[in-house]
């Protein structure tokens, strides 16, 4: 699920929103549980580090600043928190005994990915030029980005390795719910001597679950959003949901560019990499609906698709 | 391991101080592991909350400020990170093969423990008294504290449950190192309704690791501090080391005031509670000491006594 997820309407990440925001998020999640299946829940953090790179800033006369990998971990920290008491909660009130962990995760990223060079994810808030650009003596990249400011951009290299994943496995094969990769896992990298760093980076929440999912042999891949499914001709009044859907039509819909790429096309990567790389089904779905779409009775389906389906796209 | 074994000697806890002396600290942990034994390595985070809490103060015009619950929860993100690190580099030079998970912790306490209402454990920086003044308009409680200036004070409660250990047992059979219940675990208390909810207080760190060591079924609990073991007339020029006590005898010195109350007097109330509990033995040395510490030849170490030792105290 998305850092927006866990926010109030207003974007504000204040504790009691994000408490609140998590106990609805448990909910829909306590659902799928409630059917027998083995569950980990993975969650992105976007508004949470932005909140923690102000502090930085603001601080940094007093406090040293710490690094991104470091804000990755300590959202870990207070997001699996407030999902562990939420998801407890909801499946108490169903009667499910069922109990949960939150692990710190890592993931590993390639210290010569070339997006280290070039970074592209904006994160934190807008500054104007001035503010900016005393960040930027401190080697920070910043990029002008119009009306609202600058915006500080940092890499976010491809996931390789969830380094953590043999602890899931453990937590899952003792009957827990598991809490790991949250916003997409902990950025390191293994040096030439074998020894693995924090880097400064941010990580696709939505890769990295593709990736976690798959090193931990799950059958079905959940990407809950705010939208039932994935779209065509999206903000146009052609839009059409996309139903079921094999990978192959799903990439050939990528590649003609229905998916923007800062919101649905990460998702929709993630899910057909799930799919490639031996997955059974993938589901792009709201989250109030993750119930339906493991079921495989909503959402975008994304499947291998040796069964071909008559219809991969309905009007809507 | 205490909070302190992860700065700096001038105090600071910048990220490369607080990684450098956590590798540091690594080393006689891989040690212990390399033995065979089964370990769970716990740790203060003082210093680091303190960092956390002035940040809260600089940005609280723009973030919301985050309860002391959530500063443990961020710290067991960024702790159990580095640690996941170091273990893992320090176990691989040693060609020891086992796994390292660090899960986040939530320590139940009493939302009735008079603490609450009388709390005294100091924390974060020291503030003119004006500064002061307008935190404690925010409810907050602060004391003066002479020269250095104010400061705030905490509740404390006594640590009644683990609330994760069970996840710490599913990853110790399946063979894992795991970091667990730092900074003496997230403070949560459960309501009347049974729901699990945050709350603002610090819990020792020490009398939490005993707790889990018991729910875990640990034969030892070996507290790693910054001098070889508990002293007697400590600050004296009769000072003297205990060595082998029975349970008994170290309740009695305690009760003489040997063991002043901010620092060794939690270390040898957890050491003597592990043991009242069943806890075979409660070791007290220095971080570098806890392999010899562990194999029954080093530091203070309480047991239940029915094998009367000949001396329990040595000259110095």
């Amino acid at each position: 699920m998305g850092g927006n997820a866990m926010t109030s309407a207003d974007g504000r990440a204040a504790p009691a929103d994000q408490i609140a925001a998590i106990a609805r998020a448990a909910e829909p999640i306590a659902d799928v549980v409630a059917t027998g299946a083995e569950v980990v829940i993975t969650h992105g953090n976007g508004p949470q580090v932005g909140n923690l790179l102000v502090k930085n800033e603001l601080a940094a006369s007093v406090v040293p600043p710490v690094p991104l990998d470091w804000c990755g971990a300590q959202t870990q920290g207070t997001i699996g928190f407030m999902l562990l008491d939420a998801v407890e909660r909801s499946l108490a009130a169903r009667g499910v005994a069922r109990p949960v962990a939150a692990l710190v995760t890592r993931t590993r990223v390639d210290p010569g990915d070339p997006r280290f060079t070039e970074p592209t994810k904006p994160i934190g808030r807008y500054l104007p030029e001035a503010e900016a650009r005393v960040m930027m003596d401190h080697g920070q990249v910043w990029q002008d980005r119009g009306e609202k400011g600058w915006r500080r951009v940092v890499a976010s290299p491809e996931p390789l390795e969830i380094l953590d994943a043999p602890s899931v496995t453990a937590l899952l094969a003792a009957g827990f719910v598991v809490v790991a990769a949250g916003g997409g896992g902990v950025p390191v990298v293994r040096g030439e001597d074998g020894i693995v760093r924090g880097v400064e980076a941010v990580i696709d929440k939505d890769l990295s679950a593709a990736l976690l999912g798959r090193a931990i042999g799950a059958s079905v891949l959940v990407i809950a959003t705010d939208v039932t499914a994935a779209m065509l001709n999206f903000g146009t009044d052609r839009v059409e949901q996309v139903d079921a859907v094999t990978v192959a039509r799903m990439r050939q819909l990528e590649a003609e560019g229905h998916f923007a790429s800062g919101s649905m096309g990460p998702k929709v990567d993630a899910a057909c990499r799930f799919v490639e790389a031996g997955g059974e089904r993938a589901v792009i779905t709201s989250l109030d609906r993750i119930a339906e779409g493991v079921a495989g009775r909503g959402g975008t389906i994304v499947t291998a698709g040796d069964a071909v389906q008559p219809s991969t796209v309905t009007g809507r």
